[in-house]
């Protein structure tokens, strides 16, 4: 069994965008709307966590990281024309709208405020649109961090049978319009499946981004199955996938860990979509 | 075992149809790009019968079909731009482009220019990524049918699992797009999946876009399964689908016979997202 090293895999490939920014006359700034209470203890734990990982990336590589915060009791429409602005500028060669939002603002219309030549994160209509047809220039964070592993511990992922737990915004969904352009076999699995194991038994690769712990235990996966954990949630003060890793390691040929598989691998794509999308502006 | 009877529900459609465009203020126009020979005997026997079938439907429900047609030597760029006027002129509530184009043309670039105001077939990057996200007023003609069938015969699809074959982008994209925003339980299949019955032989629902005669044949389907057929190719100068009707209707709670199943549906639908995209128009 191997665990999937996202700590190892994603400090390499941040190595390897320090040299590639070093060579960019471009100056590389991502700007972060963060919207919430001014305490940032008040953010939530785990918001707060990944935001410090970003500009700890960003540090590292010499890209600016530009928080924007905003009250939490801003508008959408507010919101959308302040983003529009921040977007605009040329300064921001990256935008990212830092998730969760407040309930009261209409989530994907402000996703929607980010233009595809600056969505790192890929979470607009427009940028799904074009990874729709297949006319994308990089991939969304969490499908690029997959590719990367599979690139990296050269598991040929193409002639697989996949499983796709869950289909939100962040995993589920960017996950399966990348396996449509790819020529893999893919289930897509609900919290309305009767029977997940039905699916997850056959699986040679399952990919999971549900937030519920130990949702995937080893009984329900087959001897030598690829499992790739991007879930998140809160259990006891500490951030949980999905995978119950103890009884899955114990079958699976490879597998990522909870916190340093998936989590640092997506911030490192962020980072190499920003280069990318960079190069291609004016 | 019953026929989806596509003749009678499409009829039925049209009528509602017709009513409601006589009592609309708006004149409704589907403007059609043809691109190909001058004859129209040299378009392909299947094209043409499409057309026809979309012209026969628009007259019948009292909407104005105009044909554009465009040599075969066009350059994708010149098509760019007389598209964009023609969906620019207010007087076209709808722009369609009729597939296939010539081999030189880059055939999504094409099908870009059509603004989802007007995209009543929803082939256009746009289109798919507000789909993706849920935020579609119209669904591609080819879910819109299936969902009317299943609407019309009170078939229960969203406890179902359904395998959808193929991921073109006439079928097999679109559906599953579609399946994304259900919550249902789905697996795409592609030419490189080693062994199709695998799967659909646990279908409780197969819908298939693929284009090859007689890929589904009875004994790789379970008892009792609904088989939709959304496939087109020519076998003998007739048109087929997919599935082997003599063998599959045998074991089939519900099947789509080809003709007369998903394809005069589609029509019907192209004619409902018109006038659901028209009302929305200023």
């Amino acid at each position: 069994m191997v665990i999937l090293d996202g700590k190892k895999i994603s400090q390499k490939i941040l190595d390897e965008l320090k040299l590639e920014v070093a060579t960019m006359k471009k100056k590389l700034r991502l700007a972060v709307i963060v919207v919430g209470p001014k305490s940032p203890s008040a953010i939530g734990q785990t918001t707060q966590k990944f935001i410090q990982q970003k500009q700890k990336a960003a540090q590292l590589i010499g890209v600016d990281f530009r928080i924007f915060p905003f009250e939490e009791t801003v508008t959408t429409d507010e919101l959308r024309k302040r983003i529009a602005q921040i977007v605009h500028e040329k300064k921001n060669t990256g935008v990212i709208i830092q998730l969760p939002l407040p309930e009261h603002l209409n989530v994907q219309y402000i996703l929607n405020s980010v233009t595809p030549e600056k969505d790192v994160d890929m979470l607009s209509a427009r940028s799904l649109g074009d990874l729709a047809v297949n006319k994308n220039r990089i991939l969304p964070p969490v499908a690029g961090a997959i590719r990367a592993f599979f690139e990296e511990y050269e598991i040929d992922y193409k002639s697989k049978y996949i499983v796709v737990i869950g289909a939100g915004k962040l995993v589920g969904l960017p996950v399966s319009l990348w396996l449509l352009n790819e020529k893999t076999t893919f289930t897509v699995l609900r919290s309305t499946t009767p029977d997940l194991s039905e699916f997850t038994k056959k699986a040679d690769i399952i990919i999971s981004g549900v937030g519920k712990p130990k949702l995937i235990t080893g009984d329900i996966i087959k001897e030598g199955a690829i499992i790739i954990d991007a879930g998140t949630s809160e259990s006891e003060g500490k951030i949980a996938g999905d995978v119950d890793f103890e009884s899955c390691s114990k079958r699976a040929s490879y597998i990522t860990p909870v916190p340093g598989g998936i989590g640092p691998m997506t911030v490192a794509i962020l980072f190499k979509n920003l280069i990318n999308l960079a190069k291609n502006q004016k």
